[in-house]
């Protein structure tokens, strides 16, 4: 059997995606190592998608993914190993078995970038976030501490200055590598944002909470007392096995047509976090995943 | 006071950028003659929208406003007349009073056209719709007639297809606008579809259920028994106060870019079905207001 669509990845974009393809009546599978994607790592309830006022990222993975199974999509949770093009057609391997279709939707996400320290995980949502949109709030009149001096932790540090009392931003290197325009800016009208260059961090400690964090700069151990820690240095698009079947860009996220969610390759969309698209926003995803899975309705009957 | 953003609607992207905007703390009003959008006319509950296996139009949308009213976004239910560049900076009027902002977000939405026959108001839901992703999977086994001969007429005829027994196609010229490969492939592939030149509808009409709709064809007055009517004769995009202000498509679409959501005019974005994507689905107006959302705070944050 060929499957009118594979889809690939089960969190929002793969999820909303497959909903959409059952819609269109297409025959379709959807895999994935396991449901749930970035939503489950959210260290907070989610305030911004749309119909819930709070909601925690596991609930509305479960309610997405009831969803799914009620309409009656074919899914299996099991890891893609490889996806090659063959003729007109797709060959997508799980470590258990291999399938074919006629298309395919990439919607694998990504992860934060960790920073691979003592307490990072530990004090995950106690303190620690990756997500500043989503955890800034709670750090009203709170001191807290940017980990990355480039264009992300810049931003991050200006929108935690609307709400914190003090914000640091720790870089490694000797200067930060966030845009001129954007240093100039911080520098001229962000009073409260501090950068300290050169920092080899050590460790995050605290009790219930992060209480403070531990860095080298040259020969001295600073420890310097923060509410918040966030980690803004990078994340990793789930894209290693797609690269030399699709175009990706230099960040390895997979490069989409903004309008069709078309990659480089005929009969290969992408959705959600691992393409270029620049807000990775739950609502955004599942947005995108609607729109490929109506492109692969399109790009079957025209062919 | 000039406010950093005033977003113009009150459907499911205005009401999402409104939440973003709010999380961005962004000093922002939401304004638009009255809540809902095109969700309110969902004449059958809606399944597609992530996280919910079926709600109402009405449901869901009380739940997008509260969402936004526990943000503490201002809104204001009132009708824009009018939006004017002035500098650097937009002045909005509404039917009561005036406001001012650096920025703008158009979420008007659209409107289905509306056929303007005997039975058509008074069948909406029951039998009678605007949208075939919608209402479509009802109407299994059952006939149905298109009303429209134009590329989304075909498509919906070719969707309906996969449920119905038996798709009429009826067109009021003297051949169909649809493009010619949409043709040949409705005429190989589609035995179900059936075109009929030269309608002049006159009524839809029914008990409980639509049962036939009542058309003239030359001097012959013909009744046809069917069980849904599909209106399929375009939208209005509510565009028309901000034409000349943004550049619109051919069809009174605001032009955008798919990423940014920028328009023409700096300052200005616009999300949602009054823009030119071509995916008309709450979840990616949703999506799209959540874009519209983050470039302004970015366009704000640069100036």
């Amino acid at each position: 059997m060929i499957y009118d669509l594979i889809i690939i990845g089960l969190g929002p974009a793969g999820i909303t995606a497959g909903i959409y393809a059952k819609r269109q009546n297409l025959d379709c599978l959807v895999v994935g190592k396991s449901f749930g994607g970035q939503m489950m790592n959210k260290s907070v309830d989610i305030e911004n998608y749309p119909g819930f006022e709070k909601i925690s990222g596991f609930d509305l993975m479960e309610k997405m993914r009831e969803q799914l199974v009620q309409k009656g999509v074919q899914i299996i949770e099991d890891e893609v190993l490889e996806v090659k093009k063959k003729d007109n057609f797709f060959k997508v391997t799980l470590s258990s078995k291999e399938f074919h279709s006629k298309s395919i939707i990439i919607a694998t996400g990504s992860s934060y970038r960790c920073l691979g320290v003592e307490g990072e995980n530990n004090y995950l949502g106690r303190g620690v976030s990756y997500c500043t949109t989503c955890d800034g709030p709670l750090f009203r009149n709170k001191v807290v501490a940017v980990i990355g001096g480039g264009e992300a932790g810049f931003e991050a540090a200006r929108f935690l200055s609307s709400y914190a009392s003090k914000v640091y931003i720790l870089e490694k290197g000797i200067e930060v590598l966030a845009s001129k325009s954007n240093q100039e800016i911080v520098s001229s009208l962000y009073p409260k944002i501090e950068v300290i260059l050169e920092v080899e961090m050590k460790k995050i400690e605290g009790e219930e909470m992060v209480k403070k964090i531990v860095f080298k700069k040259g020969e001295d151990e600073i420890i310097l007392p923060v509410d918040g820690v966030f980690i803004q240095i990078g994340y990793v698009p789930a894209s290693s096995i797609f690269n030399g079947l699709v175009d990706l860009s230099n960040r390895n996220e997979i490069l989409i047509n903004k309008e069709t969610c078309e990659t480089s390759t005929q009969g290969i969309f992408a959705a959600g976090d691992v393409s270029d698209g620049k807000v990775k926003q739950i609502v955004v995803a599942c947005g995108e995943g609607a729109k490929a899975a109506m492109s692969v309705y399109k790009y079957l009957n025209k062919k």
